[in-house]
C-alpha cells in the first residue's frame, strides 16, 4: 500500500516559462529510459518477484517508490515550465480570448502543441518527440540478474539523456531539476552496481556512466556536496532490508561510501499553479464558483471532524 | 512524495492457477480503463492541478494513490494466477527442461505466451489483447468539470468491465480480487458523483453503472456489508480535505451515506512467490546464492545499524 | 455532405453464433487491408483531390461512399456471429450471473476477450490479431496515377484475404457477408484497374487478383449471376461522371461489361440485436426503463410533430 | 446505406496558406477527440446498437453521420490552409525544382513535413502531434447510460479543445471552421445532455463545458444568432425519431429550446484545389493528360447517357 | 555494401507443423529483444559510430551481420513449422475450397490468424503477442560503454527467451532452431562481455544468463561439442580487426577460449517451399504460369550471357 | 548468409550541417515506404518465397539485399548532416557544457530533439514525423503477383517521396544522397514493372511514378549519364537468375535497355565520424582511454594472427 505527502522531493526554482524547454523535459518524464519507466519498471519487478532475496526486493522496490516522487517532481516542473508562456512570448492575451483576439497565437508553433490543445499548460505522459509512453518498456526479465543489469544500464540511460538536456537550456527551473535527477541516476547507479557487486562483479572504472566531472555544473555540485548523489531511501513506513546492499564503498572505486536513509533529509513545498483562463483552465466560472465557495465554507466545518476522525493506528504501524 | 508499506489493500485468496483467467484480469490492469489508467489519470491530475480548490485536488489524488494500491493487488493477483500453471496442466516439469523434457509445452497454447515467455509467470503491463498500456489514455484536460466527468466515465467503465471479467470464472484468486475492485469503482463513482453534485448535477437513478443488485455476487456482498463501498481513503500523512466533499448522502438517491478515512481499516500480508526453475527465475544458481548467502550474515549485523539510523522525523511530520 | 437510411447493403443471414469466425472478421472490417482502411482511403483521397479531373474524383469517391455501407454491413454480421456466443456455448447464463454463476465462462478462452469485456458482443475498430485501426495505413499520395495503383492494390488485398477466411469458416453468417465482399472487391478492381486503362495500362491477364474460378463458391456464384460484380455505384443525390470511366469492357480482358448505377438494386433491413443482460447491455433496468417509456408515449405524440417539420427540398436538391 | 452530396455543411472561407495553423487543426480531425473518433464512435455505436430504443439510437447515427460531413468540412480547410504554403513563404517556385532550384525550402522547418512529402500540401488522418489515428480511441460500452456520458465527455471535450484552438490563429479559414465546429459541439453537448436528461439527470449549470460567453467571437457569434447552436439534423432519407428527445427545453437550463430538422438549411460549393506541380500533384503529365482529355470528350456523351439511366426510386424511399 | 549467398547459417530439421509453436518463435524473430532488434540495433550503431576504437566497431558491425542470417533462419524455420497445418489438422483441402469446402477451418482457431490470412503460412515481422516490430526497441545511446552494456543485456535476454521457448515444444523443426540460436546467443554474451573486459570489468560468475548446465539439452550439446558457442564471424570480405577483442580467455572465468573466424566451417541449403493453393500462394494460375513457362526456357540463354557478365573484381577485393 | 564490406554503395559529399535536412531525410530511411521498408518487405518475400520461379526470387532478393546498403548509406547521411550541429549554429560549446555552458541550445528547438537527446547526432530507425518504423508496414501477401503490384507501389512512393524532399533542400550531402535514391527507385521500379511485363502488362507511358524529366537536376543527371538508373544488381556471391527478367526493353516503353550486373561498378569509403564531447560519445575517457590504447597494441599482433587464420574457402564457394 501506498501513501502520500503533499511536499516535492527537490525545489521548483522559478524563471522564465520557456516551452521548448519544457518539451525537451519530457523525455525525462514519458520517455523510453524517463521517470514513467523506471517506476513503472521497479514497481513490476517488486510485484513480481520471486523468492526470498528480500535485500533485493528492498532495493529494487524503494528505487521503484522514490521514482513516482520523481515523475510528480518533473511534471510539477514541466507545469512551470509551461504556466504562462503564451504572455511570456509577448503576446497579451485576454480572458479567453476576448473579441476574437489571438491570444494564444504562439502555441501553433511551439514543438508540441498538445501542451496547450490537449492539456492547459501541463505536462503529458508523452516523450519528447510526441510518441505516448508505452507498456512495453517496462522489463521485467523475471531473472534477478538480468533485471540488475536491465536496471543498470536504464539508469545509465537516464543519466547520460539528462546531462544532454541539461546543456540544451540554461532555464533554472529546467536546470535545477535536472541536476537533482542527474545526481539521484547517479545513486541509482550505485544502488544497482553495489547489487551486481554482491553477486561477484567488479565495475572498475566504467560506472557511473557517462564518465565526465559532473561537479562543473554547479547545479549537480551543490547537491553533490550534500553527499546525496551516494544516498538511498526506503520510504518505507515499516522497515526494510536495502541497507544489507546498499552500505559500504560505492561500485564506482572511488574511494566514497554509499548510505541507506529512510526518507531524504529535506522536502519542499508544492507551489500552486495559477488558474489560466485562455486555456479553460480549470473553468470554474462564477456560477460554479459560488456553488465551490458555499463548499469551502462548510468544509471548515467538515476538516474538524476529519481530523477527529483520522485513527492513530498509522503511527503504531511504523513504530 | 510517496512512502510504501509491504502490504496489500486486499486479501490474495488461494486457488487453482488458471492462465487464462490471469489474462483476462490483464484488462483491469493494464487495458485502457484499467488501475495503471486511472491510477496515472488522477496522478498527472493532480500534479498539473491548477487553482485553490483544494478539496477537489485531495478527492483526485486521494484516489489517485489508492489506484498504486490497486495495481500492487492485481498485479499480484494475475501473478498467483500464472504460478506454476504448466504444473497444473499435468504436466510435470524438471529443472529446467532436463534432458530435453518439454516442461511449459502448454506455455504456448494460452492466451498471452509473454506471459511464459517475456514474463516469469508474472503480470505484464498490457491488456487482455496484449496491446502495451499506452499513455494517450491518460486524460488530464486541464478544466476541472470536465475532468470530473472524465473520471465519472472511467470509473463507470471499469466497473462495468469487471463485472463482466467476474462472470468468466470462477476462480476464488480472480473472484475475490475482482469483487473488491468491483466495491471500490462504486465507491469512487461515489466520489466523482458527489464532486459533480457539489456542482449542481442531480444524478437520480442513473449511477452507479451498470445498474444492478450485485449483492447477488457473494465476494461482492461480504465487502458490501462492511460498508467499503461508500468509504474513501485519504492515505495521506500530513491530512487532507478531501472530506468537504466526501462525507453526507451518496449520490446515487438511494439513501446510504459516504465517508473519508485516513487508511482502509485491514491490510494484508504479501504472499511469496516461489522460484520457478523453467522459468530461469529467479537465477540464483548455487554459486550465486553462495554469494547472496555470506550477504545474508553480514545483513543482519548491518539491519540493527539501518533501524538505529532511522530517523523518528517521519512521525512527527504526520502529527 | 452524408446521408443515411436504415437499410443494409446486403443480407445478413442467421446461423449459429461463432466467436472465432467473428474473429476472423474483424481482419476484414479493422484490418490494415479491410473496410475501415478502404473507406478512409477513398474519402481522404477525395477530399484533397487536386485538378478537374473529374470522373477520376466521382470514381474514387463513390467507391469511398460505398465502403462506409460496408463497414456497416461487416460490422452487424461480426455482431450478429458474437451475438449470444456464451449461451451458444453450452452454458447457461442468468441475469446477470445470479449467484455468483459462471455465466461467461467461455469468454475467457476466445480469440479476443475484448468482444465481452470491452464492447458487449459486438465489433470492434481492430484486426483479427487485435491491433486497433491505424490511421498510417491511410494512403493519399497526392498523385493521382499512383493513388489508382495504390487502390487497386488495396482492393487487391482485400479480395485476396476475404478469399482465405471463406474458406476458414462454415457458418452461413460468415459466408453470406464474405462473399458479397469477394464480389465487391473484384468490382473495385476494375473500377481501379479501368481507371489505370484508361491512361493506357494494359492488364492482360494479371488481374482479378487472385485468379481462381470464385464461381466455384455457391454464395459468391449467386451473387455473379447478378452481375454485381461488375457494377459500380455514385450513392450521389446530385448526379456523378462516375461513368465516364466505369463502362464498357472490364479491364480483366474476358469479354465482359461493366455498368455504372446510382445505387444497388436492392437493399435490406437491419435486424434488430436482443438485449445481453450477462454484459450489461443495454443496462436500461426497470427505473430507467420506466422513464424510457414515459419517452416512447411522449414520442409518438412527438413523431407526428417530427414528420410534419421534415422538408422537401431534399428532393428538389437531387432533380 | 449511406449517400452523398458533393456540397460542403459549412463555408470554407479564404485567407493565406499557413501550414502551421492547419498543423494545429489536425487535432480537430484526426486528434483523440477529434471528428474521425466522434463518427467512428458514434457509428460503431450504432452498428452494435442493443434492444428496441429507436429515437436513442437515431440519435446517436444522426450524429455520426453528421461527422463523416464534418471530417470532410475540416479535411478541406486543412488542404486549403496547407494549398501553396512555399509560395506563400516567399520562395517561388518552379515546376519541379527546375534546375535544381530549392522550390520547397520551408516545409522541412514546418511543424509536420508529412503535410510535404507523404501528403500533397493534404489533410492526413493524424493528430496535431504527428500521432496516428487510433482505433482504440472508439469506445462502445455496450451500456447506452455509459455510451452517452462517455459522448458527452467526448463532445464536451471536443468544445474545449477547439476553443482552444480558435485563440492560437487569426487566420480566417481556420477560424470560420473552428467557429462552426464550436456551435456544433455545443449543439451535441445539448444531444448527450438532453438523452440524459430524459433518463433523469439534471444538469444545473455544468453544461456546456467549457463555461464561457462564446458569442465574444465574431464568428461564433454569427452562427449562435442563426440558432446552429440549438439544431441537431437527422440527415436520414427515411425518417428519424431523433426528434423524441431532441426537442423542447435545452439541458442547459438556460432558457432556450433545441430542434430536430432533417438537414441543415444551407450547404456550400466545394472549392477546385489547383494543382501541385512541386508535389507531383496531381501528376497528369502532358501524355497522360492527352488521354485523359479524350476521356473527358468521352465523358460528355456518357454523361447524358448516365443522367437518363438515373432511378427516380430513392426520392420514392425518401417519402 | 551487403552480399549474400542463398544459403542457411544453421540447417532447418524437418517435422510436422505447429502453428502455436510457429506463434511462439515469432518472439524470437520479432520480439522486443529478438532477431530483427537485434540485427537493426548492431547496424544503427556500426553505422552511427563515433570515433576511431575500429576492434569495437567491428565487433558490433560484424554481430550485426550475422543477425541478417538469423533472420533468415528463424523466418525460414517459422514459415517450416506454419507449412501444410491445415491439412495437417486433420481437414483435407481442396484447390481452393472447390464448392465451398472449409478447407482452412483450422486457421480461425490458431494463435495468429494473420499467418493464414495475412500471410500465406509465413513468417511475419511481429512478435508471439502480435504486436508488430518496433523501431523504438532499437538502442544506440551513441556512447560506447553504454552501447555494450545495452548489448549484453539484450544478448541475455534472447538467450533467456529461447531457453523459455525451447521448454516448450518438442518439434524438431522448432528445437533444433532455437538450440541454435541459444549457442550463438551464448557467443555474442561472450562478445560483448568481452569488450567491456577490456575496459576493466571482471564478470566472475554472473555470465552467461541465464545460469544453467544447457548441455542437458541435446541438441545444444551437439552444437556446444563443436565449440560454436566460443566462435565469433566476422562475415566480412575485406578484414575485420574482431580478433583483437574476442580471442583468449571467455569472459565467463570458466577455462574456456573464444575464437574469431571469418565465417562458419558450415552452411546449408535453403529448402524451397511447396506452393499452397487454399492461401493462393504464389498464384502463377495456368494463364500466368504459361508466361513464366516461357521466361524459363529464355532465362537459360541469359544465364549464360549474365555468367559471362560477372567481373572478377570480388575476389580481389577480398585478397 | 549475407557478408559486408566496409564500403558505401554511393559517395557522402560534404556541405553544412542542416539538423532540419535531417530531419527531413528520416522519412527515406524510417517512413512508410523508406529504406528500412524496402529492404524487410523484400527480404520477407524472399524468406517466405513458395514455389520454383526462381528468376522472381533472385529478383526481389537482390533488390532487398542492395536496400540494406541503401539503410547504411542514408544512415550514415543523416549522421553526417546532424554531425557538429549545435556548433554550426553558432554556438561554441565546450566539452561537456563546462561551467554550465549551455551548448546544446539550439538542439532543443530541432524538428527532432532526439537526434540530440536520444542519439547522439545519429540516424534513428523513424520517419520525419518521429513515428518508430513498424512491422506491419512490411507486405508479404504470399501472392506472387500480388507481392510484385505492391513493391512497385512502394518504389514509385519512395521515388515521389524522394522527388519531394530534394526540393526541400539544398544541402550537397542531402542532394547527393538523394539523388541516388531517387536514380535507384526508377531502376528499381524497372524491376518490377519488367516482372509485370513478363506476365503479359502493357505499362503504355504511366512509369515511372512521378513523371517528369528528372535529370533538370544536376546530381541526378549525373547518375542517370552513367546508366544507372537502368542498372540493377545481384550482390550474390553464389550466382542468381536476375537475369532472366531484368534485361531488354525498359518497361517504360521509352527506347531504353535495361542490364544487371552482379555489383555496382565502383563502392566508396565510410568517413569516420569524430567523437562528440558534448553528447558523452563515444565516452571513453581517459582512463577507459588507456586501456583501449593497450589493447591497441595488443591489437597489432593479433591482427596478423587474425589474418593468418582467415579461410580461403570462401573465394572457393563463390567461383
Amino acid at each position: 500500500m501506498f501513501y502520500h505527502v503533499q511536499s516535492l522531493i527537490n525545489e521548483i526554482v522559478a524563471d522564465e516559462p520557456d516551452p521548448s524547454a519544457a518539451n525537451a523535459l519530457q523525455e525525462g518524464l514519458g520517455g523510453q529510459f524517463g521517470e514513467m519507466r523506471t517506476m513503472m519498471q521497479y514497481l513490476f519487478q517488486s510485484f513480481n518477484f520471486r523468492g526470498d532475496a528480500k535485500p533485493y526486493l528492498d532495493l529494487i522496490q524503494g528505487v521503484g517508490v522514490e521514482e513516482i516522487s520523481h515523475v510528480e517532481l518533473i511534471s510539477k516542473t514541466i507545469s512551470t515550465l509551461l504556466d504562462g508562456s503564451p504572455r511570456y512570448q509577448g503576446k497579451k492575451f485576454e480572458t479567453p480570448g476576448k473579441g476574437g483576439a489571438e491570444s494564444m497565437a504562439m502555441a501553433k508553433e511551439q514543438q508540441n502543441p498538445h501542451h496547450f490543445i490537449v492539456g492547459a499548460q501541463g505536462a503529458l505522459p508523452v516523450d519528447a518527440a510526441h510518441n505516448p509512453w508505452n507498456g512495453s518498456w517496462v522489463h521485467d526479465h523475471g531473472n534477478l540478474v538480468l533485471n540488475l543489469m536491465d536496471n543498470l544500464v536504464l539508469e545509465a540511460t537516464g543519466r547520460l539523456q539528462k546531462c544532454r538536456i541539461y546543456q540544451m537550456s540554461a532555464n533554472k527551473t529546467l536546470r535545477n531539476t535536472v541536476a537533482f535527477l542527474i545526481v539521484r541516476d547517479e545513486a541509482h547507479q550505485a544502488a544497482f552496481g553495489k547489487a551486481l557487486e554482491s553477486l561477484g562483479v567488479n565495475w572498475s572504472k566504467v560506472l557511473p556512466v557517462p564518465k565526465f566531472d559532473s561537479t562543473q555544473w554547479p547545479e549537480v555540485k551543490r547537491l553533490m556536496d550534500l553527499g546525496i548523489h551516494r544516498e538511498q531511501y526506503t520510504f518505507r513506513l515499516d522497515g526494510s532490508d536495502m541497507g544489507a546492499i546498499f552500505s559500504g564503498a560505492a561500485p564506482f572505486n572511488d574511494g566514497t561510501e554509499v548510505v541507506t536513509k529512510t526518507e531524504p533529509d529535506r522536502s519542499f513545498p508544492i507551489p500552486t499553479a495559477p488558474e489560466r483562463p485562455e486555456e479553460f483552465a480549470p473553468g470554474l466560472d462564477p456560477e460554479l464558483q459560488a456553488l465551490a465557495d458555499a463548499l469551502t465554507e462548510f468544509k471548515e466545518g467538515m476538516a474538524k471532524k476529519a481530523d477527529a476522525k483520522k485513527p492513530a493506528s498509522k503511527s503504531a504501524k511504523k513504530k
